[in-house]
């Protein structure tokens, strides 16, 4: 283990102590597809998805500051959002979230009920980050951006953690990546118990920028919004810290990206065999699985344990899933 | 503790040990709704419901028997057929299943993929009873009834044992209740622990012969098939046995029914809020607490522990979970 996975892997154990109190620790599920397949259901964490891991990690964090910040400020798709939304109220810091236009309506419902103050008029996937820079120059409010931030990065990898107490002997890891702050925690958290635990990031083909990025070891951006069904990881590339983790340090082993209909037949066999009501985005890896795409999990070598996959998130469009539903039936 | 209730518990211990190895331990969740609440989510069980657990005890037991039966054969709607084919098929025994024609098309399909043999033609809710008395009198199998035989009850109160070793300050514990296997063995396993834990059982209102059975203090039969969602508890009255446990022995609290609308409405709730897929049946507890009539928890009194909802399953009908979730978003 080098000194720098060792530095961020103390972090990741002083995350989870932090954030314990307010987060759930999900249990590790087997199922009736494969004796060899663990998963980590997120979409049983506080607010349906992993974000709250992250947010309140930063945030608590933050509240610890003097002086505390006035309030903080993210943008986000949803699931981010109502982390913290979430995170902020307990800590007793106004929250302001920029979420664009167009997404999910009942995360961003969701996200008000929480007591955040939430702006989308004008809001885009592609001029987001600078409204953002806009808004926190204006306003002076803390940011806790979605995925380029250590301590987001950190509070993300306790999920890996927990999944390694649970079963020391998991080979493989696979978790979605959009920006990149939870496979990066994960990939931290996980190379350090052992190199020999394979990291693999799973984005759609529709938003192949983590793929393009570790193909040709320079960060790429998606020139506009991908068209993909999985709405949580719409982010134009990955982060500069998580491609420093990624890419530079070398902590992952591959990413897979799967079609629009890989990831709809997962979602069904999530809901219809797995029994878990995941949005599109956390059904990612569950996609690299069944379309085999996780390649050393298909030739499991002697010794080598089981593969364990984050599925990261249950907040779904009734009625995108009604109409999957139906199609099947 | 009665002799009557320590001797059943002593049972309960032994069918753990005895189906261990074959069923899954399902964890205890929290949710979001309630910090008073746990979920004990059976969709997660093999074959997607609680039914393994009564299932495996009672065809191991028939299995260790000299000399063993020729097979085994029962009469289910369809979840305790598919747990009955797979501990069947895992002790090495032919399993024949009854299935009432218009059954869920999924479970018949489960159970055949299972390697059971399947007779539907002309099974009715009204003649299975009678129908399954002349097969194991043709066929010399041996009868593993869904709910009214003791090695059944005592798997099914496996469910309860688990939830009472996570959280032995538990102090409310509802389940569904058909023909009563889940619902007694949940109370013996209970009220062994301690005489203050309520126990809870939920039946549709459409199907109310168990409510009626404990007013009365006299076993009732409904006229036919109920019209209910909850097609796992379409069964015309409770057993002999489950009388004798719950009525007569005073193992159970309160019988509590729901009307068809709750059960729709705690089905949207364990989907979008739970992110649970469960199926109708399944969601009988969450819609008597939803609807609060699961009144001793409405008003937690001074060291009263949380309440636990056993959700006994997840194998839903695609169609009908479409169109309930059209017709919400």
């Amino acid at each position: 283990m080098t000194d720098y996975i060792q530095a961020h892997a103390r972090a990741i154990e002083e995350a989870a102590a932090r954030i314990a109190p307010h987060i759930r620790r999900t249990p590790t599920l087997a199922t009736d597809l494969d004796p060899d397949l663990l998963l980590k259901p997120e979409c049983f964490q506080v607010t349906g998805s992993f974000k709250p891991r992250g947010a309140f990690n930063a945030i608590l964090r933050l509240a610890a500051r003097d002086p505390t910040p006035k309030g903080v400020i993210t943008a986000s798709s949803g699931n981010h959002a109502q982390a913290v939304a979430l995170a902020a109220r307990a800590a007793g810091l106004r929250a302001v979230i920029l979420i664009p236009e167009g997404a999910n309506p009942a995360k961003v419902a969701a996200t008000r009920a929480l007591g955040a103050e939430v702006i989308t008029d004008g809001i885009s996937f592609e001029n987001r980050d600078q409204r953002l820079a806009e808004e926190v120059e204006a306003r002076g409010l803390a940011l806790v951006h979605p995925y380029d931030d250590w301590d987001v990065i950190h509070g993300q990898g306790t999920a890996a953690r927990e999944l390694l107490e649970d079963r020391p002997d998991i080979g493989l890891i696979a978790t979605p990546v959009g920006g990149g702050g939870l496979l990066s925690g994960t990939a931290l958290a996980a190379k350090a118990q052992s190199e020999q635990i394979q990291v693999i990031g799973v984005e759609p083909a529709n938003a192949d920028d983590a793929y393009r990025s570790l193909q040709l070891r320079v960060r790429q951006r998606l020139p506009q919004a991908p068209d993909t069904i999985a709405d949580g990881v719409r982010t134009l590339s990955i982060g500069e810290r998580n491609f420093e983790v990624l890419v530079e340090n070398r902590t992952i082993d591959a990413i897979v990206t799967v079609t629009e209909t890989e990831i709809e037949e997962a979602l069904l066999t999530a809901w219809l065999r797995l029994k878990l009501a995941l949005e599109p985005t956390g059904a990612l890896p569950l996609a690299a699985y069944l379309a085999g795409k996780l390649p050393k999990l298909l030739k499991p070598a002697p010794g080598r344990g089981p593969a364990a996959l984050i599925l990261t998130g249950g907040n779904f469009d009734p009625a995108a899933v009604a109409r999957l539903l139906a199609s099947y039936g």
